[in-house]
């Protein structure tokens, strides 16, 4: 089985991977548009694509994109964001004085960087910072990126887990063709679109809440070229395939001006 | 008049500084924390931070930080991020065979780069990605980034506006120490908790249902050390110091468990 995803050999996508799908073959991608791609047509089985991070927030690119392939979502996983400091072999954290990754990495480990005097600078990539170290043999320098990054060039991990902020989570969806069935307790991912008049979101709200349907995303995305019209992603508890949601989604309809099941799957259980 | 943003001179939020407050000093910061710090401590008067962007999504950080500091929203503005091919002073477009700028603006000019045959080269900012191009004075390489980029550096536009997808808007809010009265139509900005029991999310958007009041945003954010809380975002037609504003506020505080307005303020206009 192949999967795709975003991203180099050792990116934090490619564990999301592993951890989801257990032994596939990753199949990695330049863009989340090459992604969809690979599904389409076929050179992959599934994809995992990130669409929210709990410090960074919902990736809009990826419900677009969602939007406008016809792909299921088959399911989700939480990946717990841990960066990895990662330096040559042999070298002592003493030796360690800079620190390269991406801004967003960089950011995410501040505190802990400046508690022990190393300067941060910026390449494009994590995994890529890595790979770069090893490449330049620099003593002086670690890189901040995944475990999997680490073990993939075969460098040492100083220490694990140096984000000053534990509540980094990054959820994924895994994407395929089919729709699935899902066996345990289901989620529903949808997208629609409402007039922006007031009380609207409420009245649509009401055929969630009318049947004590529990809401575990709520969105609103204003659509730039249409002023007035907004898009709302929506998660619930249920599957397609129970009467209540199927009520609950037929009822929606009459509000909706257009309404987008994007799939029902088992809720990640972490 | 000093105001703060993140990254270097000739970023996009630059841009949006002098956009927004016309002719002041601007005073760039390593990080979203170091803005909030610069008009805590009174470097500067004010600060602009970037809270969405039509692409990405919203900028779970700035609320965090938001919330975290004792700052108000006194005003917002909306961008729209244009993308500049940049290349030194003598260059033909005809010359260019590689665009180096920061992943995402890469990646939201893929088409237009693939269909001119440009390889694309990550570097880890769009305005740095300008300072590079002119500190090797490769012909054969052009840089994305801003307008304000390009003049900063003395470079030449070869062509403005090369992102494949014409609705990138990043959403800005301005911050300050003290509370404004709008003058004008006012929106304002909330962020509140609700314990997770179906329909409870319902039961707090009638407090703005009921009383006719228009939501321009809704969000829902779990508390991940939380699992059974969420955070919400909503923003609303009206300003504090208005009576039906003010008394759906007060309802909303009968169902929240925490609740905080972050600031009224003027509407955007484009």
């Amino acid at each position: 089985m192949k999967i795709a995803f975003q991203g180099e050999h050792g990116a934090y996508s490619e564990q999301a991977v592993f951890d989801y799908f257990g032994e596939v073959e990753s199949l990695p991608c330049e863009s989340f548009d090459a992604v969809f791609e690979a599904v389409n047509n076929g050179r992959s089985e599934a994809a995992l694509i990130p669409v929210e991070n709990s410090l960074a927030g919902s990736i809009h690119q990826n419900y677009d994109l969602l939007l406008r392939n016809d792909l299921r979502i088959a399911g989700e996983y939480l990946l717990r964001v841990r960066h990895c400091l990662i330096a040559l072999p042999d070298v002592k954290m003493g030796e360690i004085k800079k620190a390269i990754s991406h801004p967003q990495a960089l950011g995410q480990c501040a505190d802990y960087l400046r508690k022990r005097g190393i300067q941060a600078e910026q390449v494009y990539d994590t995994a890529g910072s890595v790979k770069l170290l090893k490449e330049s043999g620099a003593r002086d320098t670690a890189a901040i990126a995944s475990r999997r990054a680490a073990e993939l060039y075969g460098m040492q991990i100083l220490e694990e887990g140096i984000e000053d902020n534990a509540e980094n989570y990054t959820r994924f969806l895994a994407i395929q063709k089919e729709a699935i069935v899902p066996a345990s307790e289901a989620k529903t991912s949808i997208v629609f679109t409402l007039k922006n008049q007031p009380g609207s979101l409420f009245k649509a709200m009401s055929v969630f809440a009318l049947r004590d349907i529990d809401l575990t995303k709520i969105e609103s995305r204003p659509l730039q070229g249409k002023p007035w019209e907004y898009l709302f992603y929506i998660d619930f508890i249920g599957s397609t395939n129970e009467e209540t949601s199927k009520r609950a989604l037929d009822h929606l309809g009459e509000y909706a001006l257009t309404l987008r099941v994007l799939g029902s799957y088992a809720r990640f259980k972490g």
